[in-house]
């Protein structure tokens, strides 16, 4: 098996575990952190996979967003891979913005990052094919995440088919039009402002007449609100789609995991209920 | 107010703050962590004291255990303090269990710790004077702790009088019997084993016809039981007082945060029942 557990925790009457592997999309070896719920222990379960934002690895989520006791209830697997390739042979910048901590799921074109940083085919094949074929996974999956993260999450769902469903905290919902993005577009995408664009959730909502189901809150309180967010481009753009996506804004909340473990319950059933339709 | 807020998070519906103060009995600057639930907007509410374990913060329960989804709905306000006197003027040890995050919640008679090391009158008095005269507190109290805090949090309940309740994750339950206790009662207190006793929960249950509610959870797969935990002198001495204690083994659990998350729910519902009561 081409995955070598590192740690494994009894948590909510299921296993938390952490693996390691070798990513033929990352050239480099990767860690990414699992929750298996008790229901995996007798037959295959549906799987939502969470991206972390800037600076995190697999374990903020894993160990701040209390999530495993609902998907413990609700018979979920959680995949919770890190935010970047990693190593020593791995370009790096030592801004917080940039390189490690910071790949913004995309794949990159331009060098030093090209040769590693392509965290959009890791997330989108490369992981889900690992999952199903080495954890009791069914097939079925969804996708979550927080800033950085929900940006991928968005991207990667409205890109690819076979999401049931995306869900996000504080996403950064435009970021061709904001300084996170701007600053990691160019690096790794260069200066045609095309390329930016497939990796722009609220250009691909505006242009796709999508069903999928979505879910996005933001804290009014967030101190990244609203210039590096743009939350209000997400919510044009599903005017303009029409897609149904439920945009909420969260009064007194800020931009912090204590944020997230404050609604990760109702994100859960929300995927739960689509992952069984 | 002697109370400086360093931090604040929304977090269901409630408030997580963080606090710093001058602490007379430890001569330093100290912080602790409180989460306020949302009953603490409108009137007084009672008050779980948290004692976390060794190397640990205010933060590490306050991220990690996902108690306030609870608290927020019991009403309870947590407050979390620090595990040992801090700053530069304060004597250390280059171990992890002596000196800085490893106080014991001792009144330490030996140089260099007597000059600061005073936790078991910070947390038994101090700080809860403190709580009652600046926070919405209504003077109803319990305790609970981890592994360290758990001995503290069972040490403290069996010796003050005014605890409703008290519970503990994993305790250190003889430490006059094990390596941690020996090093650091040896150091903190000096070689006089009667006074390490008046810190030994297991002695002191046992030597008390106590009524006082006790709840102690203690996992099977703990890396540090039974040699450190020694969780069969604390069941005999229950035996032997007749006190009730409610002692349980949990199968397949660890000495982690995943170990507390996992029953913390049972713990804050017990200690409200009591607070109520």
């Amino acid at each position: 098996m081409p995955l070598i557990q590192l740690a494994e925790h009894k948590l909510f009457g299921g296993l938390q575990r952490r693996y390691e592997h070798h990513s033929n999309s990352l050239n480099c070896v990767m860690q990414f952190s699992v929750y298996l719920p008790p229901q995996a222990a007798k037959g295959k379960v549906p799987v939502l996979y969470w991206l972390s934002g800037l600076t995190c690895t697999d374990e903020n989520f894993s160990v701040k967003a209390g999530a495993q006791r609902i998907a413990a209830e609700l018979g979920l697997m959680l995949v919770i891979p890190d935010t970047s390739p990693r190593g020593d042979l791995v370009a790096d910048d030592p801004a917080y913005d940039l390189g490690k901590g910071a790949g913004f799921y995309v794949n990159a074109t331009e060098t030093p990052w090209a040769a590693h940083y392509r965290m959009y085919d890791y997330i989108s094949q490369e992981l889900p094919a690992l999952v199903n074929a080495h954890l009791p996974a069914n097939g079925r999956k969804a996708i979550s995440g927080h800033s950085m993260g929900g940006h991928g999450a968005l991207v990667i769902a409205l890109r690819e088919g076979g999401y049931s469903s995306v869900s996000a905290f504080s996403p950064i919902c435009q970021p061709t039009e904001c300084d996170w993005g701007r600053k990691a577009f160019s690096a790794y995408l260069g200066n045609d402002k095309a390329q930016w664009l497939q990796y722009d959730a609220a250009y691909l909502l505006a242009k796709t007449q999508t069903t999928l189901p979505i879910l996005v809150d933001q804290g009014e309180a967030d101190q990244f609100y609203p210039a590096q967010l743009r939350t209000q481009a997400l919510q044009d753009a599903n005017q303009h789609s029409q897609s149904g996506a439920q945009i909420r804004m969260q009064p007194g909340y800020d931009h912090s995991y204590y944020f997230i473990s404050s609604f990760i319950e109702e994100h859960l059933r929300f995927h739960a209920r689509h992952l069984a339709g």
